[in-house]
Formats: C-alpha cells, sequence, structure tokens
C-alpha cells in the first residue's frame, strides 16, 4: 500500500504558527512519526505540501493519472472551506480521500465549520492535532484491509 | 487504558437498517472486531447501547464518577445533531470524548451536517463504515501514548 | 390487517389540554370510536401512548421485529419536530407509517410547520381532530386494498 | 352530502407525467373510483380541473355563491405553493376545504415543503397517490357526521 | 383628468369577504362613493376587476396602448404580493400606478409585508379600508395639478 | 377637526437635501401649502420637528394627554425604520396616526422596506413627495367624515 | 427540425417596453430574422406569445400531445421566476425546453436571479439581447444533430 | 403556598461541573438555603431532578392531576433550547411555571439564547446563579400575594 | 445598600397604555409598593424615568461617578431592543445592572425577544407585571448578601 | 473575428470526470469540433486552459493589453461560483466575456446555481454539454454581425 | 484647513471604559495630542463630543449650515451600527465625513460589523487605537492637498 | 522603520481599470508618491503586486522569516473578500498587517461588505482611493511611535 499526505497552505509553518492552535510540532517532525509508521506496517508514504490552490489541484490530477498511490490523505488548510475548485479536482478522481485536520474545525470560527472537501471525501478525522494524522493513517490501513479481504 | 464504546439511537439496528447507508455487519459484529483489537494492542473495552436520550446523558455522568474509562469513542447517532443536553453531559466531564459515525454525515441530508457534541468532543470520525470505530480505537491509543509520553 | 395507533407526548392530556385546540374528546373516546371502526371492518387495533422518546423508539423497533402490524398510525405529538431519533426509527423500519396531527400543524407557531417525520413517513393527515384517526384508519384500509389488488 | 372535486394545473396529465412519482393511474380513473364510493355511501360528487388559476379561483367564488356543496377536495398542484391569490378565495368562502396532494411534497423539493393553503384550508392529507383522494373522501364524510350529531 | 380604477382577485367579494378584516362595504359601493367624487372634481372614472392575473396585465396594456387614462389606481389583491408579470407590466407602460391596499398590509400575515407592485409603482397607500380609494384619488388630483403647474 | 403634521429627522433639511430623492420644496413651503388647504376644508393644523427622538416621543404623549387633536400625520423619518420607542408610543395613545413618506420607500435601500410604525398605524401613505402630505390631509378629511356618519 | 418559440409576459411589449433593458427591436422583427434563419438552415419555425400563465401551461400540454415539435425555445418572462405550474408543465412534458432570457438575469433585481424553469429546462441562455433567440436556434439545432448522429 | 423546584438534565452536577460558570455550590446546597427560606416564609417546598425528557414530562403532568403545587420553578436545563414536548406539557397544565436559568443565557452560546419554555411559562429569572432560584422564590412569594389579594 | 430603578420610554404611562399587556397599575404606584419594601428590608431607593436615550446614558454615566448606587434596576423599555449606545453605557460601569420587564417578552412581537442590554446584564427578570420590579428588588438583595458573605 | 476559448480547473480532464455529468467527449475533441466551426465561418481561435486562479487573471489581463481578441468564451469551471478576483478582471477588461457551462448548473449543488463571473459576463449559456461551447461560437458570431451592422 | 472632530456616546468615559478594549489614555488626552499635531500642521481644530443621538445631528446639520469646516472626522460610537437617523444627517450634508473607530470593530460582536454611516461616509478608519484620530487626521490633510492640486 | 505595500490581483490595472471606481492614477505613480513621503519621513519602502493568491501567501510567509519589514500595508484587491488562506497566513505571521482598500468597499457589492483579512489585521482604512495608501502610511508611522515610546 502507499499513500500520499497532501498538505495545503500555511501547513509548513506547523510549530511556529499560532501553537495554542496548532501544536508546537512542526510538519517534518511529524512526517518523520509516519514515516516511522510507514516502515513499521509496511506502507510506502509520500509527502507534499503546497500554499497554492492551482498546484494543489495539479498534484490531485497527476496522483489520479498516475494511478500508484492507494489513499490520499489531504489537510486542505483553509482552502477546505471554500475551494470549489479542489472540491472538483477530489470529485473527479478514482483514490478515495480522507480529509483530515489538526484542530477541531467545529469548535473554532463560524468560516471553519463548512468543509466543501467533506461534500466528496471518503471521511473526516478532526480536532486529534498530529495525531490526526496517525489516526488517518490507520483509517487507510484498515480500509485497505476492509476492501482486500 | 480502558475505553467505552457508547452507541445511541437505532444503532442496534445496524446491519439490518438502511444497509445502501450503514453497510450490513451489526453491532455485535463490530463490536467483536474491536475486543479483538483490543486483546491485539492490550485495551480494556466496554460496549453500551441505548435509545433513550436520558439513559446515554446518565451512562456519562456515571463514568465520569467512576473513572475508570479513559476514552469515551461515542457514536451519538441521530441525537448528536440536537440533543444539547447531551452536548452538556460531554461538556461537564473530564473524560474525552471522541465522536465517531458510520456514514459521512457531510454528504447526507442537512440537519446531518451539524453536530452539537462535536463542539464539546475532543474530536471527530466520520465516513468509514466499521472502520470508523476502529479508526477511533487508534486515535485514543496514540493520544494516550503521547500524553503519556 | 392490523393497525397500530402510537401516540406520543402529552397526548394522553387530549380533552383536558387546551381544548380551543385540541377539542374536548379524550384519548379512551378516540380509541373507543377507532375500535368501533375496526369491528365494522375487520381490521385489528392496538394502542400505545407515551412521554418518552426513548419508549416511542423501542416500540417501534420492537414492531418491526415482531412483524405483525400492517400499519403504524403515528401522532408523534411534539416530538415530530425536532426527534431526528425517532424520524431514524421511522426509516429504519419496513412497516409503513402514516403520520397524523389533530390540530393543523400549519396554522399554529412557525415550529410546528415542519414535521421530520414527514420526510420519512408514507404520507401526512393534519388538522381534522379526532376524525384524523378515522381518516387516517381509511388511508391504512385503501393503500392495503391496493397493495393487494 | 355533496362533494366538489377541485383539481389544479398539470393534473390533467395523471398517468402520463412523471409516472414514478405520480403514479399511473389517469384523472379520469381516479374520478371513476371516487364515483363508485360517492354511490356506495350516498354522496353526490362533482370534478373540475383547470390550468389557470384565474379559473380556480372563479369556480371557488361560484360554488360559494351557488351554497350546493359541502366541502371542497382541492388538489391545487404547483399553485398550491405560491398562489397567495387562491388563498385568499378558499379563506373568503366558508365551505370548507380539504387539501390533498398525491406525494409526500415534504419528501420533494424545498418550493414544495410549503403549502399557502394549508394555513387556510381546513386540514391536509399528503402522500397516498390515488388513495388520497379516497381518503379525503372519508374526512368529509365523518366531518360531516361529527358535525351532524 | 380620467382615471382608471383597476381590482384584483377576491376584491369583487368586498363585503361579504372576512369582513372583520375588508369592511361591510361592497365594491359596488365603494365605486359609486367613487363616482360621486368624480362628479363633484369633474374627473372621468372608469372600473374594472378580475380575478385572472393575465387578464390584469392584458388591461394594463390596453390602457397603456389607449393612452386615454391619466392614472391607474391599483389594488393588486394578493397578485401584488407575488406576481413579477404584473409588476413588469406596471413598469412597462408609462401611465403612473397609484398602488392601494383597503388592509394595512403591514399588519397581517408576512408574506403580505412585500409588495412587489410597490417596487416600480408612483405611490402606496394602505390601511384606511374603502378610504385608501378616496385617497387615491385625491392622490391623483394633486398630482395632476403639480405636474400641470 | 384638528390635524398635528409632526416631522422627524432631518426633515427640517426639505429642500436643500439630496433634492433628487426628496424634491425642491421647503418644509415651510408644504406647511403653507397644507394651511390653505386648512383654510378651504375648515381643518385647524399644527406642525412640529424635530431630530430627537425623545423629543417625538413626549409630543406625542404630550398630544395624547391634551386630547385637542384628531389625526397626528407623521413623518418619522429614519426613526420609522428602527425607533421601537416611537412605535410603542405610537401604539400607546389612542389619537389615530397617519405615516407619511415623501420618497418611495420601497424604491430605495432596503433599510427602507421596514417600517416599525405601520405595524402599529391606521395606515401608511408613501411616494408621492410633498403630495404625499397633502394626501394624508384627505384621508384624514375622509376618515373623520366616515367614522362622524 | 420544427421549433417552438414560445414567448411569456409583457414579450409582446418588446421595443416599446423599457428599451435600455430590452433593446428597440420588437418582437414581430425577432421572428422574422428567426424565420430567415429558418428557411437557411431548413428549419420549421412556429411562434406562440401570451400574457396567461394558464394559456402558457394548456400550450406546452397541447405542444407535448401533438408531438410535432422538436423543441421548445421558452422565453418565461417574469413567470420564470416564481411560476411552478409552468416549472411541473415543462417537467412533465418530453421535448426539450431552450429557456432564453433577453436581459442578463443575474445583472439586474434579485428576483430575477432565480428561475424556477432551470431547474426542469434542457439549458439555458441570456443576456445577448435578440441574439438569445438566434443563439438557441443553433443550441437546438446542434443538439438536433449531435442525437442525430 | 407550596413550591415544586424541578431541575433538568445535568443539574445533579452543580459545583462539579464547569464551575466556571455554573458556581461550586452544589444542588443540595442550593436546596438547603432553599428549604431555609421555606421555612422562614412558611412555604412548603419540593425538589425533583432528572436527565430524562420523558420522566419530566410525566412530572409535570403528575403535579398537575395532584393539584397540591401552587408554582412550579422549573430549571429545564439544555432541555430549554429544543424541548417542544417539554413546552407542550408546561402550555397543557394549568400551574404556573416559573423558569430559571443560573447563568445568563443570553450571553453563552447562540443556542441556549432561545428558550422554547419561555413562550410558554408565566416569567423567566436568568443570571444569578444560585440567587437565582432564591429570586424566584420571591417572584412566586409576591405573585401569590398579588392574586390573593 | 442602595438602589436605582431606571425607566425607559413611555414606562411614565404605565396603567394607561395598553393595560392589557401592562396591567393597570400606574409607575407611581409601583414606585410606593418598592419604597414599602426599602423601608421593611432597610434599603435606600432613588427612580428615574426617561423617555430620552441620551438621557438615560447620561444616568448611567453619572451613577457611576458618583458611586452611591449598589444596583441598578434597569427596565429599559423599547430601547432595550436596539440601542447599543444605552448597552455600551451598561458595560462601561461597574455597577450592576439587573434587567426587568413587565411582560413575558419572548411572548410578545419578534423584536422583543432579543434583549441588547441582557447580553451585558447581570441577570433578566421578566414578565411578572409589578411584582418585576418586586423580584429584582430581592435578586438585589440576596446577591448583595452572597457577595458581603 | 477571433475568439479565445479560455476553460478553467478540471476543464482538463472531459471525457475521464464524471462522464455521466460532463459526457464523454475529451476537452481537445471539443476544440476540434470549434476548430472546424472557426474554418467554416472564417473565425480565428485560441484555447488555453490552467487549474491556476492567477494564471486565469494573467491571461485575462494580457489578452485585453494585446486587444487581438473579440470575443472571451470562458469557462471559469468552480471558479465561476467563489473568485471574485477573477470576476475583477472579467469586469476590467473591455473584451466581451461570454460565460459557457457544460452542465445545467442550475439543477446541480447549491453552490453552482450562483455565478459570479454571471454578473459581469456579457451572457451566460449553461447546459447543453460541448453543445454549449458551439452555441457560444454562434452567440460571438451574431453579436458581432449585431455590432457591425 | 479646519477639522471638527466629532464623538458620539460614551466615548467621554475613554481610558476609564474597558481599558483592555479602548485602551487608558482619555479623550481629553487625544485631543491634546490632535491639538498639537494641528499646530504643526497649521490645521484648526474643534471638537465636541454628546450622548445624544438628536444633538448630534442637529450639530451635523448646523456645521453644514455655518460651513467654516472642511472635513468631519467622526466616531459616531454605537450609534453607528443603527442610527439611521444620523446616516440622513451625514447623506443630507456636503462637508466630507471620515468616520473613526478606536477599536477594529470587525475583530468584535456581530452588531459591530455593521456600520450603517459607512455607506455615506468618505471613508473608514478602524482599529488603531487613538492613532486612528491620527490617522484620520493625515486622511484629511492628503485629501485637502488632492482636491486642492 | 520598513515598509512593505503589498497588492494583489487586478491591481496592476490602476489607472486603466473602471477609473471611475478607482480613479485615473496608475499603481507605479502611487508607488513613486509613496517612496516621496518614505525619503521625508525616513522610512525604507518595498513594493509587491502578485494576481496569484499562493504568491501572495508565500511573501507574506517569506517577509516574516526574513524578520527585516516593521508593518505590512496590504491591499488584498478581491481575494480579501473570501481568501480564507491569506487570512491564516495573515494570522501566522507576527509582523502586523495594515488592510487598505481604495474605494469604499462598503458602498459598493454586498460581497465587498466582509473582508475575512479584517478579522486578524491591525486595522483597516478604506474608501480615499491613493490617499489611503498614504495614510497607512502615517498609521504605521504613528503606531511605530506610540510603540517605541
Amino acid at each position: 500500500m502507499k499513500l500520499l499526505f497532501l498538505n495545503g497552505p500555511n501547513l509548513n509553518l506547523l510549530g511556529r504558527r499560532e501553537p495554542a492552535i496548532y501544536g508546537s510540532i512542526s510538519l517534518d517532525e511529524i512526517n518523520d512519526s509516519l514515516r516511522g509508521l510507514g516502515k513499521e506496517y509496511q506502507v510506502e508514504i509520500e509527502f507534499f505540501q503546497s500554499n497554492h490552490e492551482g498546484v494543489l489541484i495539479d498534484v490531485l490530477q497527476r496522483t489520479e493519472s498516475e494511478q500508484k498511490i492507494d489513499f490520499i490523505i489531504f489537510n486542505p488548510g483553509a482552502y477546505g472551506h471554500y475551494s470549489y475548485a479542489l472540491r472538483d479536482a477530489v470529485a473527479a478522481i478514482s483514490i478515495p480521500v480522507i480529509e483530515v485536520h489538526l484542530s477541531n474545525i467545529y469548535q473554532r470560527e463560524n468560516f471553519r465549520h463548512k468543509s466543501v472537501i467533506a461534500e466528496v471525501a471518503g471521511g473526516q478525522i478532526t480536532g486529534f492535532g498530529e495525531v490526526s494524522y496517525i489516526t488517518a493513517f490507520f483509517a487507510a490501513l484498515y480500509l485497505h484491509k476492509t476492501k482486500n479481504n
């Protein structure tokens, strides 16, 4: 199994940005933990981050055309709340997308209560800090198992 | 570590109720899988289901007063969309609550897009069918690890 | 044919409660008329009333599992305006449910204009006072005839 | 007792129009069944259908001035969702009006969830297909009995 | 000066219809008073009433093409609250239209608080019962004087 | 008969203020016309203008306690759109109040479409420029006649 | 191929009505251009205009029952914004309907931003003045070609 | 005089639950103070608390049928914001109900700004912490005096 | 302890104004009762009423700068529903403000359901007629006791 | 005459993406048809597609500064529903823009019912699949003819 | 050049009122800084503050009639959020008005997000504390320069 | 002190784009004035403009990591109305951001009334044309002085 962890705008600032909300662990440190998990459970992992909506759409399309990834674990950042173009890209591809958020978006500003990605994603995990990504890893692992049974 | 899987109204019908939405696995079968996981990862597990809002509040209060459970994994069913009394019970207790839903509530009727539990829960997992419970198991496991590091 | 007349909260007060709105006939007197009709048209009839949302859900589930009733004629009372848990129970069972209201709910307070049961019920009859139940009896009778033709 | 079954726009297409929603029985076949019921229960019955809002208002006014009809059973079709002029006509007359719909309007498009006729009608019956008219027949029959007791 | 008093749906029922709201004077009696005023102030007066939206549009268009009328005093009845087709007809003609209502529409049901005619009419008079028409007569008289000064 | 013409905020600027909307005639010139009408029809007239909400309330209360005025013709200016205190004063007194506006408030900014005074006033006249006041004069005259018949 | 150009209320006034919005060409002149196009591309064309909602419904129903028309190009005028009865007629027939508007309805008053016909029409063309009809002609021509390939 | 202090869900947790909002005094301590007041002013007092909506309805109905209580002082907890079934029970009984809340519900989350009980209760007291109950005691005392004068 | 009873617009009309809503007791009679209570419980009392928003703000500011009053019991009348300037004055001072209303504002017009004062007041008492003021007296008395314990 | 066909995000996936909605023809095949039409009617045609909002703005600005294009036929994809930056670019340039959509956006999700481009575009064509582009070609052709007459 | 700094309700409390929001500098201290700036840049400055809406309207009208002031720098306080009477006064005068707020009104309560003055003011400066007034001083200075170039 | 003037989409068109709204001065001419001011007051100034949301986020992040700029004066153009990604970037950095707009956004289309940047910016200046930038320069200058005092 192979996973792509795709991160949207401002997630490259993790650890430095509003740590009361997003925690003090950097994206690199999170990715290291995920790499560790990958080894433990024999799952290949790729990472990509961009602040550009168009680049994120391009990556989703390219991932689809290459067909090497089993699940995309996608933290769309703030784009998740309004980017219908990203939403259409997620809807257009056949690879299942698991949406994750570090913070519990339902306990923050009103505009964060709505995810336009959730309407087309396979599922959503929100509010566990860096454990959100880990949890998504296991969601993918067990969805894969279930499908292959 | 000890977990309580708490299920709300109509979840006792799983497997028989609208299988296109909720899948064909019964709650007992899901609980069996979770018991298996518990053994594998040395986690004690309890289960409770009720159709009664008041009973669910009583259980949350009793769990708090007994202080034997580390995480409550709670599928509030339809009560999750309007029961502010349940919300207040979740807010009143110190044991962290992980909200789960089988279906992706953001792809269904409007009334299901809003969870009043999410506003006070530790996090939310939605849309992975029976894997939602398994995913919540790992969320609890790793939150526990993180806290104890 | 066998019918269950299921009545929700405060309907046990009929005849004493706000008679300008709900009329001066008691629930027992209504049930007597219905029993009379049942005899006339050879229809078995059962009655149940509860103020408890959870009990009403339990009754709907039990009726489904026993499979002895052809139609449930259900006056959900005020629960009909917000109990998505009851709605899910109605949706989960295969026995057709006919929703009735004594008063014309569309001529009263705003909150009564919306029935969450109507979204899943087979049909709705509202505004005829005690004749609402009688009308529902005939709806069931002729739906049964139509189906069996 | 004498009844007028009044039908609004597009109901002349019954049987041919979107049969998945409206059934495959024509308005003439429904009227035949109602005529049969009329004979069985000694009730005189008249029928009228028009696609014209103004004509429907004229008919309601004429029925009032002639005072030969005891109940008007009115399927306003789509006019029921916005024609305040029809609503005012129903409110202006003393003959009780029973509103009927073939489909369960609360399970269809949003605009059908609101009936401006319901706000002034004696009651509403919705969702039983052609049995809606039959049910309305019995509603009228028993309201008449009740009034004359 | 020549005036057309144009009356919409159900206004032919005046005196008989909901007298608590609309008063007990008939449309003919109101028109007689207006004819009297016309003689007193040397103003020609015409009257027209219809329950048909299309007929009212036709009359507005014909009045425009004949160019014999100085002011149209228009009580659109309930059409005033939703008939954008009538609104467009009023907007399309050059003859000034004075909107009148017998009752104070701002003290009644919500749907009557909005007049789509008011958005294109020269002015609006509401709430004086039959005196609304008389008041509109004087509005036309003095607007005519002002314009011709 | 005796009338009070009561004018609210900024109406003292008439003729100088946004003449495209409010016309080029000053409040004094309007009042002169009304005085002329008063003489012609033997009606006593008083005038009052204030920019102060509290003063307008005081005047309404004093007029009530003196009981010398038959009708108050009230242009509340912008206070008409939000001053519930003025609304309560109008509701509290027994002298009938006729609300007037120079411009057609339904063709301007959204906030002007709502008059909180209209909900308690006897009637409303809007959109005829200075003729609005003259029209109100005749409304009062004929309402007085009607009442005294 | 045979087309029906169906025009709703006030479109008979084209050229005379608010020319800044609707242009200075009359409906007859537009129809002449369309007749010319019809000859050039060998398409039969019929025209119908009415201010009456009921007549437009009747025409749609008759066109369906006669089955001689391939496409109806329909400018519903203001009825397009609220006539659910017309909407139901369009939905009830099998002949594809192309909705056209002369003005860009999305740049005008709020009530014109919503077309209830669009929800059931095959497509919509708006904002090109008389070229809207010509454009619809070509839409029909090429949809016909595509279908017959 | 005899009072029933009726408390809804989670109020049994007072003193332990979110003390920053609800204070650190337990429900038993509050009830002790009230018993003291009762002795001082010769008022009999009863107490009841439940987390179950249906039980609260049963208690309201039983209190009505026994007719031994003069006022019910009711803190509905979170049920007060959505339980129309409780609302109907309050409306159905003749014993006056005084609604109390410990916190100022108008300074908290949006969902707490609306009380469905307030629409049928005799009055509402909110925001004084445990003094809310004491204040309600005096409201009952003086309403009783006033009525008996 | 010293209290200021501050009354807003139109409350000087009590006893004469809409007695069905506000009762038939005058403000002077209410104040006499409160003076009596003051003597009984050794509480100094001051009274002030004004129809002027600005004067009420001035009084609140002056009371703060003089620091002689322990609680302000404030019936803001209709200003309570929209005067954010009064709200800011209440928020700006350190003396606690208890908001009172004679009528149950939650059972009247929609605009009365919202109090902008409640968002910053210490608490709110509504619906007990003249007993509202008396109840507020005891709220102040016991809050004072609690604070001084 | 020279046209630019400008396509926004995910339109490069045409033929592969949700074919039930968008059809099975690729963008290249559509462009080939358009090239064919261009030859037939002697119209030069250019094509551009991007998933990047900023790139689309840059292209619109460059097209304006080069002034070689007569009409831009723009399918903004999902950006059309929220990109006010694209809207401002369309408004800022003098070259007329014709908005096209393949699907009937008024029959899909709510967010697609609103086009922020339509508010500034010359006109809109929606719902004809690949024929939408062809129809836009003819709209441009005849608008060009009309302008040059 | 001459400026009027006009301050609305509760701004006389600056320095004492909610210093966390409004800072600890008094209005007099702010005015001293502005006087200093005035001397440095040769600008005459006047100051006025009132808690009375009517007085503020009177001052705006008097300033207009005297024509000695080039810019009014206006902090309307809470009146800015609802006083359409003040708005109309600002709109009625020809002297440009610069709206200032100390706090960033877009980061506070919802009601402060809307300024009815902004809709007619020349511009708005918000969020810089006492520097808001200084910034407005320079806005006026450079607008004056620009106009006189 | 060092300032960055950051400009968003379409601001490179200033002087050519809708000059009635945005004025006829180009961005280069504005920047020249600002450079002049910079020299006069010894403030270093940098400029950047982009039409790309992602590029603007990158620039904000880079400015933060370089820590050479004291204030960012940011005109987000239309992105300011919906780009929550830009908002999060502004919130994530510690350098204060002053939002400016050339036009008074509160007097234009509804979508411009809301700035998502204002919710996290230090303050906002809007409506003074090119003087908005100059005013922001002085806001930064005096905020810097105030902080350093």
